[in-house]
């Protein structure tokens, strides 16, 4: 069966006030038979970190094809640009601060345009409202085939959010913890690699333990490291939140020791 | 591509409780091969001009033939009627009491009637739960092409909520302040036309200054005065909250003056 | 016209950090016809009566085939098992931690089985995000005429949540209060036919009067009794919320008395 075309939808409009309904009826009008599903109306106000971190959960578990749309955009109506990114066979659109990171940081990032042909936009544009105006008809149009190069010409450096690498140490490996998600659990910048076998995890000055398999394996109320489901580690507390502990948070250094190192 | 037919959901449900999926499960029933859009279920509870503000930006956006279902029903079970109403070759189907106001007082109004054929109803009809029991199956059988005339008699005077038509003024215009959104930007009566080349926009005593084009306009935390995304004067703080400012809220007059009336 | 096939989802992931966008991405990889319904992502985290509560409102509401997936999952990657349960005709599945008790419980019961064929899973099984690597392509699996005897062997004894039952007294009869919606209205175990013309039901100590048959038989702000939408009695307050009176609440002795019994 060939998939059906397919746009998601991740906004910071919560669903309250149908700004998402007037963007999946701009989709609804221009690409019928596209189906489109909500990653999300949640994100956090403007948190363009936030809608990164949730995109890199889903973008690649949908079929090629698919199209992503990101509407997390203080800067609406000013100069930044608009993309439309091409990675392992799926786009993105989305306004050009960020937010899309996870797609043009990926090993299989193809091309990245900036959005530009005003033929395909829902007039009048307004300069609040580019999720309805301008994202949602250029997704309509890509997600039915249109053609990239008509989006608009190649963006030469698009804005991308700063990561910070781990690093190896004497004694095993250091990185940093990036986000919360909504169970206070904390993603941290340590792919799994460099942590097998830790026997000791420190965020901040205190320890929270060796690695972990499983949550059930300390505790309720306990806090402890283990592999998050995107392979990186991760800081929890059981049936709690790691968010809530004092000292934990974005920036914090997360420090690994490993088996045989003392 | 003839589009689907398709169903949207507005309600007050919130998505903890299993409510929405009660509608959508008896629109599966009933209408298998029909699309359901959630335009959002957290309106908040009861708040009737807030589902039709949102209404308003979604409604005329869906192809003709959509049929856009507002459950925010505070007088469920009571003496209130249920309305369907057809406007610009679209349907809303709600309780009246105001909800459906956008589509009433819309220039491509058509029709509208009262929800009286219980044959087309969910049995029993409980006293709590419209959603479920009239107005999904009653928005079923009109997206699958059934007769408006079957639904019931025209409705006499139905339910509208109340407008404050804006005034000019010897120096410009003056309206008032109708609801906030998410983002906490506030929409007004005043349309476009009657603040272009405003010199000052004041919300009670305090000036936001001349009216701008986008929120980059102005510095981050600082309120100011430019046109919506539904072509009406809107009041918000670039990165913040203008219904969080004091003296910032519905039902607040805004004073326009336009260029060349000091 | 057939029903197409077609999943619900019911989860605690909230909408901002992606991942319920992963489990629809998942789905939408493994069966792209299949039709994926959100049933809600905002239950309370890891409140498991509070899932069931609400799997209760919508599954039956589904036409025959649909798989009601429900991930709230405290104790993912430990030692509970996942279920596939089997009731009059439609699917669930989830944790076996009690989420799925209204199938399991239901008079259209059939049958549940084990999930343990790993070959349907996604891979690698992260021990964190079952609802990705389990429940979305077991569900895909199922939903697409998959046969349930390849998921598992038949469950021996599924986690049931308990269950009070309410009792007849010498006047009338009595319950227990059992959760309370986003509305702060509380349901009861009681169903209709033991309290039909209650002239009094009392919460505690405390008389909300007689039963009344709809919300408007009472004055704005006064709490009262009625049959909720499930056929069962519901503590309410009209245009409030029953759940914030002092002593009402979860576990809450419901006493009725019935005409005739002074």
């Amino acid at each position: 069966v060939k998939a059906p075309a397919r746009i998601t939808l991740l906004t910071d409009f919560g669903a309250a006030d149908g700004y998402a309904g007037a963007v999946r009826g701009v989709i609804a009008a221009r690409a019928p038979a596209v189906r489109v599903d909500d990653a999300g109306h949640d994100v956090p106000r403007g948190d363009i970190a936030a809608a990164a971190a949730a995109l890199a959960r889903y973008w690649r578990e949908y079929p090629e094809g698919t199209v992503h749309v990101v509407v997390v955009d203080p800067g609406v109506g000013g100069a930044r640009a608009a993309l439309l990114v091409m990675a392992d066979g799926r786009f993105g659109v989305g306004p050009d601060n960020g937010v899309l990171t996870p797609m043009l940081d990926s090993p299989g990032f193809e091309s990245v345009r900036v959005v530009r042909n005003a033929d395909l936009f829902r007039h009048p544009v307004s300069a609040t409202f580019h999720g309805r105006d301008v994202f949602a008809p250029v997704a309509a149009y890509v997600a039915q085939g249109g053609l990239p190069g008509k989006v608009g010409p190649e963006a030469a450096v698009p804005v991308r959010l700063a990561r910070t690498e781990p690093e190896r140490t004497a004694t095993g490996s250091r990185g940093v913890i990036l986000h919360a998600d909504r169970f206070g659990n904390l993603a941290t910048n340590l792919p799994a690699d460099l942590v097998r076998h830790a026997v000791d995890v420190r965020v901040g000055d205190r320890s929270v333990g060796p690695l972990r398999a499983t949550y059930a394996a300390v505790a309720p109320g306990t806090p402890l490291a283990l592999i998050g489901s995107d392979g990186f580690l991760e800081i929890a507390v059981r049936d709690g939140s790691a968010a809530a502990l004092p000292g934990f948070g974005a920036g914090i250094t997360v420090t690994v020791r490993l088996a045989g190192n003392d």
